[in-house]
């Protein structure tokens, strides 16, 4: 459980009172974060008074539980920003690094601890900050060598509609004492500078994910960004677009396809797969489903009739998935666990004799439609196998001299 | 249909012959690219020889049909690396901007056609391209006043398993024939060298969406990047790991669980959704599952029971969906339409009486449980639900000072 000392508060009811400003709440404001494998002896608690918009967001989250919920409950923008005017009288009783140099590492002892709990890196967002989770996620597959082995474990932490300076200026504080970086998509210019500059006056180390994009596009466009985030309530939105109609049938359209259900509806479908079992097929539908095509997948399994409306559709929809045997027969033993037969039921389903021979079986269904292409999901990733099919599927549509995925905004 | 001129040659049967190297596909670097709209009459079609690359990339495209398809398909690294020393005799062929002022906006005419097709941007990538899809999709938000209307039609093309200088160079060079922005992600930093540096030469506006926060985390790390791709061989890889294995188990439990299905199994669900038909809960439950949360939904029916062990599950885990009246009356007329019922079958599911009925029906039922979170979701997306439902798991779970959704790596 990656979390501030309060977490060792999580027996102590929430207290809902506006009147409580302080006593239940004394901790939030933390030494380092604690790693999810920490059961060795705590580290002595320092006592620190906490700011105002520490405690109103732990009496937030305790008035939130059963409470009617909606986007002012995750945003505290017109509460903090008529506050943030008031005298911040708290900011001084924080115990906080000054300058880089005398940051949250202030002793060696502390630096083993770091060490053995990871880095942290703080997501910042004035939306859902789902783009800069993608971003880092991307970014810390560049460090898969030593994250692997949690030689440099990383702890990310998401926080989202944060569009009040006074919750931006906590959080960034709070990485301060965590050692922690600070990444940010932040649509409002001025929320993007303050987060820049109090990163740098507190010793952070920071990324700006959204602003370079979002200003190359807007001087390819030749117009200027809007500035509003995601929940500003003057943005204009379109839920009940075309696109998000499309997403949705799709999704359904997928659920209801899946593992071979409704073969006669196959003609319907944007996109089939086949493969035989626990080649990916259904995971990797749904990811193909979440991006707005209707995915049908169609199991192969050994000696058993495929629909025959299989062969009737356009065979350029048709993707064949194949895996190697080795680790084709891991997965299947790894599901079979899962499902609770051990050697009772469906013996050979993981056997290396029956695996190999249903992947021959598969592979024969393929060599007599040579329009399917055959991909080799093999130590793929489902979005790795995705954009795959979606080349082929793309290519095949638009016949462009350049394999790509277009689409219109 | 975005694409290049090529496309008007889908009728023309691809030619697998490797000694082909030209007359079919002349075409392929072709003039800015045709809007999906373009039935107006086509502009003249400028004869331009193309490179050997394209000409690759065209047979490529038409050997694949069939083909058995893995990494070095998607990519060609090997090929052109050992290619690219050689003499690029076709350079000069192509027609080509030789600065920024001379670029693909030659004469007003042809600016008129652009500011109608819309702008592009090109996305490039040495792995899947989603990262960067994802970056220009947020961005592209702070463009939506103007998006929405069609006053600045923005499109976008996505190129995946970019990993040789020659392909890069080309889709560069394309980029400038078409007047496109260049968005890149690519680990190589080399590559992404070559990227900012072809960009300058040609005059493309560009932009590293991967760069900058990898730069920031191996600073922060105290470790080097690897520089290697998704598809590098020397990249570890571990798809068969435990997340890996989550995922696909919550992506299976969830569509299993769906619309209320297997209430025997919800005490096994990480998160339970719950609201009337067409409130969102499916696609909902399908993204999180995506996250590797286990979702199950019970859908509220007017007078129909809820299963008894939604009640008997730790309250905790339940989130109720609501929904303004009117937009839920459209959607279910929209659906209704779709299911092809007009008027026939369930008369009243999308009568104004019925929905506002049906909604105080189920807002009853949440005030019988004050625990459970009641989420306004209308007018948000998917994935705006997604963050609210997620950061209440994670705050109600570790019970955290502020409140942020936490990983570890």
């Amino acid at each position: 459980m990656i979390c501030s000392s309060s977490l060792r508060m999580a027996n102590v009811p929430p207290t809902s009172s506006l009147a409580d400003t302080g006593s239940g709440t004394r901790n939030s404001a933390s030494p380092p974060a604690i790693s999810e494998t920490s059961d060795e002896p705590q580290p002595q608690v320092r006592k620190i008074k906490t700011s105002p918009q520490l405690n109103r967001w732990s009496r937030a989250r305790s008035i939130r539980s059963g409470m009617k919920l909606d986007r002012s409950s995750l945003s505290f923008s017109a509460e903090t920003r008529t506050k943030s005017s008031s005298p911040v009288r708290s900011e001084e009783e924080i115990e906080l690094p000054m300058s880089p140099k005398s940051g949250s590492r202030s002793n060696s002892s502390d630096d083993e601890k770091e060490v053995n709990r990871g880095k942290s890196v703080f997501m910042v967002s004035d939306g859902t900050g789902w783009t800069a989770e993608h971003a880092v996620n991307a970014a810390l597959g560049q460090f898969d060598y030593c994250l692997v082995d949690r030689v440099c474990p990383v702890n990310t932490h998401l926080f989202s509609g944060i569009d009040g300076v006074d919750q931006l200026m906590e959080i960034i504080k709070q990485a301060a004492k965590e050692g922690a970086m600070v990444v940010y998509t932040l649509a409002e210019p001025s929320m993007a500078e303050f987060a820049k500059q109090a990163c740098q006056h507190w010793g952070v180390a920071s990324s700006d994910i959204l602003g370079p994009i979002t200003e190359a596009i807007a001087g390819h466009l030749g117009v200027s960004p809007s500035g509003l985030s995601r929940w500003a309530p003057e943005r204009q939105k379109s839920p009940l677009s075309e696109e998000y109609f499309r997403r949705i049938e799709a999704i359904e359209f997928t659920i209801k396809q899946d593992d071979g259900a409704l073969p006669r509806n196959l003609h319907m479908a944007d996109i089939i797969l086949t493969g035989v079992s626990r080649s990916g097929k259904t995971p990797l539908s749904i990811y193909l489903a979440q991006k707005g095509y209707k995915v049908a997948n169609v199991p192969i399994v050994m000696n058993v009739d495929l629909p025959k409306t299989l062969f009737e559709v356009n065979p350029e929809k048709v993707f064949a998935l194949t895996i190697n045997p080795v680790v084709l027969q891991s997965i299947r033993r790894a599901r079979a666990k899962t499902l609770g037969f051990n050697g009772e039921l469906k013996t050979n389903y993981s056997d290396m004799d029956y695996v190999k021979e249903e992947l021959v079986y598969a592979g024969k269904i393929f060599a007599q439609n040579p329009v399917w292409p055959v991909i080799e999901v093999t130590s793929k990733a489902i979005e790795e196998t995705a954009v795959i099919v979606l080349r082929l599927y793309h290519d095949r549509k638009n016949r462009c001299s350049m394999p790509r995925i277009s689409k219109r905004y």
